[in-house]
């Protein structure tokens, strides 16, 4: 169900001939009301894609009638003609759609440094509003896949009001973003600053704690729009957990379908002495290519958790350190601890607990990926 | 030549039979006077191998009789019984040779949390004290191997004095340092103050800029031993000189025999606001695993430097990047430059080029490599 899941949204995704494969890279959301309250979050490098800078601009105003998105190409270091293109990207949904061009958020995902071929994506908006329809999340959510091996969505439904969600990404998953698009929508009557609380107190539990390979990427998006159609306007408690839970699974299917990956790790950070302690270490384990390689193995090498942890400022003491390798703890007080031979590893999830002994912070959960040789064969080809 | 060449050090290298395999496993080093300096870097990371927290203190001193180093065991989280296990086998070298324990350094390498097999590595002292030799500094080379493909020795020679070295390391190099041990010797008449900042001057722009996999160990060591035998004390910049290049042609070699590469990777960033933001940019650029799989695919992809150099705090305007791939300026003004296909990749070493057009700071370089799918299997495959 999508994007249009919640009502008061129509959406299509079409093939507009950007992928050269033919497969659909353009997709169109649009509120209908009666609401057009909107909240977005970017990713945080400082090289930022065109569309990323304009739609910056868009939901400052709090206000968002329609989204394009396109694959196929991210339009990113593409210069002042790539943001003249999505301006005119923008302009053309304004124009067919009868909007405000200042209203027209607009996504794309792909190749950095390629200008977007504006002959086929223009002509292809006119074809996305023509099959706008209040069931079209599904192709929506298909439209803007790049080397996701599935399309993602999400639903909650709550009392007489929805959130839900379509999302794409399968590398690059990182923090601050993950690289990802993202577009939730939610029928219930809520205002843009509200929206706005709720995607941040979300995305930072979610999204921002998935790290697939450590890089961050050009494009990163996630939009939240309401339309108020539901006429409910929940507690905000209620509201920002039905967001969460819907970012919750849809990072869940981003970490699930990471490219080449044949291992999720779950990094669980215990007994820190702040929250920004158990990240900063969860992080670090996240991104250790040794351990990755380890996972991907098979192989319980506590020792390269506990390396990793040693390069991060977190409060803690090496010879109070203590991991559990899917709950065996292989390591007691920073010294070999159960036999390693108990940890059982044939799965693809892969549980590491790291007790930084430290403190009473509450538990901080990341995921990542293991490393593998199919990650280095998808992306040493990618742009050839 | 080695640890060896210069006057007044003799050297050893056996199999002791730590490793299970029957390869070398342990070195030593002495000092035969008649000045017993000596300085030390060691591993910035948090946990740190008991012979790390040994070898400080000894050095602290300014003065190293000895070194004893083995392979086929990092004693990293082993807890007491491996400070125990490193005292032990100070104690033994001393014993063995008559000195003082506390000029004795230890160094190790190899898995972390395995306990040392202690019935073999003190009947190997005696055996590797009675090898000891002005000529067995390529022996000591040797045993220091773990997943080393070739041994690492380098020599300079000036009017009169000798700066030599051996250096093991083929995986997880990264700065503050790589993993390493590095014995540099010298038979200059130097006092310990001044081999301390000659190192630390040299390890700042060699070892510290090499960054094989962005992982630091537990166990980097970096020893300059000085036996003043040459009777000739060098200007200041004349001797730190020398130790750099010994230690620049260490770290040359340990990138060149990195664990699975391919390519070796040269970043340089120029026209930065400052040296600590150029080795940002640099690091932040090495670091980078998309480009890396790129570099191994000889996909010449700019957009993932920009991609790395916006994660950095760097001063520099998005717009104002330049990159040079080979020497092809593929990016000009954060966009499209030359043509890509101009770019040749076919050999090992790859050149990058990251202008930030920022400021006048001198150019930096970074060494790092491609990421491979052999890098993947060694390191999956490490431990079991």
């Amino acid at each position: 169900m999508s994007v249009t899941a919640a009502k008061g949204f129509t959406a299509a995704g079409i093939a507009a001939g950007i992928k050269e494969n033919g497969n659909p890279d353009l997709a169109l959301v649009v509120n209908t009301g009666p609401r057009l309250a909107a909240a977005g979050v970017f990713t945080s490098n400082r090289v930022k894609a065109a569309p990323v800078l304009w739609s910056e601009q868009v939901v400052k105003g709090g206000l968002v009638s329609a989204v394009v998105l396109n694959s196929g190409g991210a339009n990113a270091c593409t210069g002042p003609q790539g943001f003249q293109d999505t301006h005119a990207t923008a302009e053309k949904v304004a124009e067919t759609l009868d909007l405000n061009a200042g209203e027209v958020a607009v996504a794309s995902t792909g190749l950095i440094g390629v200008t977007l071929p504006m002959d086929k994506l223009l002509p292809g908006v006119e074809s996305a509003a023509g099959e706008l329809s209040a069931h079209g999340g599904e192709k929506a959510a298909i439209a803007i896949k790049t080397t996701d091996s599935v399309h993602k969505t999400a639903v909650v439904t709550r009392e007489g009001w929805t959130v839900g969600g379509m999302a794409k990404g399968a590398g690059m998953l990182a923090p601050g973003l993950a690289t990802m698009l993202v577009v939730l929508t939610t029928d219930a009557d809520v205002e843009a600053d509200v929206l706005d609380r709720a995607l941040r107190d979300a995305t930072k539990v979610t999204f921002d704690r998935v790290d697939s390979d450590g890089c961050m990427s050009t494009n990163d998006t996630v939009l939240l729009l309401a339309s108020g159609a539901a006429r409910v306007t929940p507690e905000y408690a209620e509201f920002a957990e039905a967001v969460r839970a819907v970012c919750d699974d849809l990072a869940r299917q981003l970490i699930g379908d990471a490219e080449g990956a044949s291992k999720d790790i779950r990094i669980e950070v215990v007994n820190a002495a702040s929250e920004d302690d158990a990240v900063e270490v969860g992080r670090s384990i996240a991104r250790n290519n040794l351990l990755k390689c380890a996972i991907h193995g098979e192989d319980p090498n506590w020792g390269r958790v506990l390396s990793a942890i040693g390069t991060t400022k977190a409060a803690f003491e090496p010879d109070q350190l203590n991991v559990a390798i899917n709950g065996v703890w292989v390591c007691k007080n920073g010294s070999v601890g159960e036999d390693r031979d108990l940890v059982d590893m044939r799965y693809r999830e892969v549980r590491i607990t790291a007790d930084l002994a430290a403190g009473t912070a509450e538990p901080v959960v990341i995921w990542a990926n293991d490393l593998t040789a199919d990650y280095v064969h998808e992306n040493s080809a990618y742009s050839s």
